[in-house]
């Protein structure tokens, strides 16, 4: 692998320089964290899924015409991406109730919401990501009312897309969270959508026994997050699943 | 005082049927509470205090066009309001970082916000009054968005008009909080101001110490609450101030 310059290593992804100006290498790594990364773990061959993952629904949603980061997949762990300003939020949309919402609002887990909530967190993690609205937003001026409009049109365009694609293969789209960018090109400016879509950023459940086959199976120890993540690459058509899980068959992760 | 029916008895208020259909009696305690009433101490004289405030705000909100439950002051603790529907929010307008939104935006308390920021808060406290956004009031239909853009465009009219009135009398509003509810006259539904706007719901600072001159002082135990209110109800020509805060002179509390 030729000498690369490492623009940034966070908690799930290093981003280094890429070939060409404008674009950047975002590597996939087997890390995964949870509660302000106080829990963590390793678990083999979660990169390399989300990787795929990740490219499966940004390709989709570049074909429809939702403009994501995502130019092409290098290799097993890393894919070019355009570079972007990474606008300071986490934009989660919502389905149905579960995590911080339906403990803030008391709600039962699994309640389908009368309709999808949009809400904005301020990436920042001395302070834990803490929930803003458009009013702070605003205030600070972490992003524009254009960008906040771009932003919630993207998200509700990438919930549908989703929503459709998970619904085909039997799963339930929960929640999940993106992250967006600017570029610029001449003097017009962009928001497209960054980062990872992957079981990483979404909840996903079984449509039939609602068993849960995303990062919650970490955070609360409800198995092996490889063979999880497995399944929805499986149900995708992107990764053969393994024979039941088991280790034997054609090794897919290095 | 003749028999009346009690309607609601909460931590600083009663409330009691009122002489009129559609209107009630709002009667103000003694009682403090804080940090979701894990604290409590009772202040003699701060009803008193809270109820000639309020009327005092009221009665200039009323003349200048912005709608309050406010129709006049009975007694020293009580005064005749309309009945609303209350909607279940409170709504805080920020001018000066502090207390929530200092520590969870980590900003230094003190600090001139760019400009006027909106909160919603769901009154439940059960829930501990979680902050919500747009989104959540619309999708569980809290309020209505005529009712969502009528609360803003009050509460920004309040905030014009008491920053006026505390710094006309040396003291910086910091921030405030107001309750909401719908009046309806015939077939019109209007949103006007309720509940009380008094020293326990705003941060009042002198604008030259710093010193604060609301229910801070009894969160953060600064001092007494009864002498604090009883300075902004003489700043603002409501009460004669007592001679430094002394029990001798008139007697205003019963
Ligand atoms: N196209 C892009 N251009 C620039 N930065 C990007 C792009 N896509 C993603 N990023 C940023 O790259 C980083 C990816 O690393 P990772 O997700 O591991 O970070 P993290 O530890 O989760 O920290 P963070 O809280 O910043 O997301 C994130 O900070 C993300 O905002
Ligand atoms: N004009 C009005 N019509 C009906 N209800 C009102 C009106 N003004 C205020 N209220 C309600 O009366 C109650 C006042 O009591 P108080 O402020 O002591 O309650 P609390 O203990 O603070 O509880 P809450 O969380 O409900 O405010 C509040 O519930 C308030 O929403
Ligand atoms: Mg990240
Ligand atoms: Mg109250």
């Amino acid at each position: 692998m030729a000498r690369r310059r490492l623009v940034y290593e966070g908690k799930a992804k290093i981003l280094y320089e890429g070939p060409e100006p404008g674009t950047l290498i975002q590597h996939f790594k087997d890390d995964a964290t949870a509660f302000d990364a106080q829990k963590k773990d390793v678990f083999e061959g979660k990169g390399v899924l989300n990787n795929r993952i990740s490219e499966h629904i940004m390709t989709g949603l570049n074909e429809i015409g939702v403009p994501t980061h995502f130019i092409r997949r290098l290799n097993m762990r890393e894919q070019l991406v355009r570079a972007v300003e990474i606008i300071p939020l986490e934009v989660v949309v919502r389905n149905v109730a579960a995590g911080s919402l339906a403990k803030r609002l008391g709600l039962e887990e699994g309640m389908q919401l009368p309709r999808p909530i949009i809400e904005f967190y301020y990436k920042d993690d001395k302070l834990h990501d803490p929930m803003v609205t458009e009013e702070h937003i605003a205030a600070f001026n972490w992003a524009s009312q254009q960008d906040i409009d771009d932003i919630i049109a993207l998200a509700l365009r990438v919930n549908d897309f989703m929503s459709g694609m998970m619904l085909g293969v039997g799963i339930r789209l929960v929640d999940f969270k993106i992250e967006c960018g600017r570029v610029y090109e001449g003097d017009f400016q962009r928001v497209i959508v960054a980062d990872e879509i992957s079981p990483d950023s979404c909840r996903l459940w079984d449509a039939k026994t609602g068993e849960k086959l995303d990062k919650d199976v970490f955070r609360r120890d409800l198995g092996n997050l490889t063979d999880a993540y497995t399944e929805v690459a499986s149900r995708l058509g992107i990764m053969p699943k393994q024979n039941g899980g088991a280790t034997t068959g054609p090794k897919l992760v290095h």
